[in-house]
């Protein structure tokens, strides 16, 4: 019995989990656990189906959620541009050889250095507040640049994502509410060093209903109707937030159901509108999360009030179920054709309560030195990751055509000190 | 009008806070945004207060609170011990200087790579379930060594804590239930490499109540009764805990009630079965949590539904607030006597709507370019921090007497880059 049918790009061979081609419990005893693995495939595959959904769209991939400078490379060899939320994105987008006139940087609260930053980059910038933009045009003007510009835009639509991820709604931290749009623009368009040609909006992330994306493009489309008489707009990004199935059984949409929703509405507006705008659209999570797996050791089993399995892993390494009550999959990776025997609840070595992965999962019997597998663990994972309670971080590792390339070192003692100084004093 | 008293080891002069005889305006200027100041004495100071309290204890301190080797090495020579929950974190405590029979390796699911890490240490085990106590016994039998052993208990004690804090529930995690001490100390006599000397739990944590603790007290005496027949004891472990007051409009129980509330249980008892054993106590939070002030600079502040201050410090760096709804008092650091003109939500530069610092807090009137001081942020601050977002993480300052030591350098761009690598077929 399994309780969940394994995703396609998964694959149960001899027992094991395989992905890429690869056997994850060999995987596991090459490089060790914990383990992230992500296929390029699949990355490249997520990619496809958001060209082929919005095939005149540009496609600006949102590197927060997975800041790996390998993923962002291969993306942007598939054409992606990017949503780059900080001056540390915007340097790593660039490396990953994303040209600047395709990076929005989108970051809500700017610093004057970021903002020096972007515009000797080159990169365009989106606008959450009016102190940003008096900031950003004095430092172009200075720099004798001109930044094209958007605002992102509060749209208050509710969209039924974790409190914690509802990025659309009024009482949200983000954008300039839609009542100040039209003499936001009007400003902008009066001062130096900017050029207001786009308009942005992000309503939320993990989104599991269409319905919140057609409303936005509708609102949107509202706002560019008050603005498009004294803009010339060249693009309107509608933002990311597309979610995925975690949980196996639920459905989730597509890119396509997305497209199918607001693609219509934009192209009927423009028209009545008589204008030409390119469309923007930042996925993340769609794009990244699924690609990844995470690999953990069984360190003990312990029958307690529940039964108890203790990884390797815990928040310090994927901090979505202690954050967000998320929910990931699990498969032991050398069971995986397994029969479900009892429940378990599995953790992690964080002194917290709170440090549990998967509660209450009926799984085949789980023994000290097995290997378990969290799915979906390429968004929001490794790039939240902390050296919490004395852990160096762990490697990850690429695989594609059954082969495995490490992309990334697992930390040692070392880094746990790195850029720490002892007064002398205190030698 | 000020909305809280400034607590004793921070000052205002010519209306700027002042931590260790230091200007944190000047500090900021010198050592740039966001960053960590944490004062040396307050941090002798607090440490002095358990010494006094528990005259007779060994006090370990909960390196997890504070990994930074300079706090660490300055409690070792204040006499502290250390309470490790990973090989790493054995490592820094070494580091620090702490000799290695006074540390305890408490962690919850430990790698056989632990225990061995931690056996050629020569550091004591608290062991948290049987897997562990074989794997253990084990270990140390092949190195031909001896452990000195504490198991952790699970008293079912219930603290006033967050529930992801809450550690001593029947229904955690964490240690062994208390009806199969018994045998797991009989059990552990007969194996070899292990010597069971010690008893160990610990409750949770930001534990504002007196009677857990009394209550914990007792129920682990009545385990060393159960087991002081057969085993020698040494060592009564009961973990740390004790709450600080974020809100200073809280009452907080001190060093001084917890000790008058175990203490006297300790000694009645101990002298009943007539045994000596050393009392341990494992503070992390309460010795560090005020030592620190986490600084911030205002980038934006944006009257929308709310008045949002949009700082440079997000949930990247201090997690306590997005994580467990924690409160930290904010203080204007350059109008630190100003008087509250407006309610205002700090948020940090983070994508989500949940990266708030403080909620509607009444301050005196914000504009771009002030700096902002998040008070208490010294235990479970800089070591939950990432590089979420692509931020690199911010420096650290220690004040002592009118001077600042700078004791962790910001990090820059290479740091997102460390140990990633680029496989060929991707340059
Ligand atoms: C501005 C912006 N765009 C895009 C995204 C990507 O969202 P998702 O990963 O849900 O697609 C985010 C996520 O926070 C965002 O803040
Ligand atoms: C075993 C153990 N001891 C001590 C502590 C320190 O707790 P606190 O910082 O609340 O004093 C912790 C915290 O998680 C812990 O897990």
């Amino acid at each position: 019995m399994k309780n969940f049918e394994i995703p396609g790009h998964l694959e149960v061979k001899n027992g094991h989990l395989h992905i890429g081609g690869m056997d994850t419990v060999e995987l596991a005893r090459e490089y060790g656990t914990p383990l992230y693995i992500t296929s390029e495939d699949r990355l490249r595959d997520n990619f496809g189906r958001f060209k082929k959904a919005f095939p005149d769209a540009h496609i600006y991939f949102a590197a927060k959620s997975n800041n790996n400078i390998v993923v962002q490379r291969i993306l942007a060899r598939e054409g992606a541009g990017a949503d780059a939320f900080s001056d540390g994105e915007i340097y790593l987008a660039r490396l990953a050889g994303i040209p600047p006139e395709k990076i929005l940087f989108t970051g809500n609260s700017k610093t004057d250095a970021e903002l020096e930053y972007a515009v000797n980059s080159g990169v365009m910038v989106s606008v959450d507040s009016h102190d940003e933009l008096i900031s950003l045009s004095g430092i172009a003007s200075r720099l004798g640049k001109e930044v094209k510009i958007a605002f992102r835009v509060n749209p208050d639509v509710s969209a039924d994502a974790h409190p914690k991820l509802a990025t659309g709604l009024k009482t949200s931290k983000f954008g300039i509410p839609s009542q100040e749009i039209v003499s936001t623009y009007k400003k902008a368009k009066e001062l130096p060093g900017v050029n207001p040609v786009g308009i942005h909006c992000h309503i939320g992330s993990q989104i599991l209903e269409i319905s919140p994306f057609a409303e936005a493009m509708s609102k949107m489309m509202d706002l560019v109707e008050a603005i498009s008489g004294f803009i010339d707009l060249e693009f309107v990004d509608i933002g990311g937030g597309l979610g995925i199935p975690y949980q196996k059984d639920v459905r989730a949409p597509t890119p396509q159901d997305w497209a199918d929703a607001v693609l219509p509405i934009f192209r009927e507006r423009c028209a009545k509108l008589g204008i030409n705008p390119e469309l923007h659209i930042e996925p993340g999570r769609y794009i990244t999360a699924d690609t990844t797996i995470l690999l953990a050791h069984v360190n003990t089993v312990k029958k307690a009030y529940k039964n108890f399995v203790g990884t390797d892993v815990g928040f310090n390494l994927l901090i979505r179920p202690a954050m967000y009550d998320s929910y990931h999959e699990v498969v032991v990776a050398n069971k995986a054709d397994g029969t479900a025997a009892d429940t378990y609840t599995v953790v992690g070595p964080i002194c917290e309560t709170g440090d549990i992965l998967a509660k209450d999962r009926k799984l085949p019997e789980i023994k000290k030195d097995d290997i378990i597998a969290l799915l979906d663990a390429g968004a929001y994972g490794f790039c939240m990751s902390s050296q919490y309670v004395g852990r160096p971080r762990c490697a990850e590792v690429l695989v594609h055509e059954g082969k495995a390339d490490l992309i990334r070192k697992r930390e040692t003692y070392d880094d746990l000190l790195q850029n720490q100084i002892i007064p002398g004093r205190l030698l």
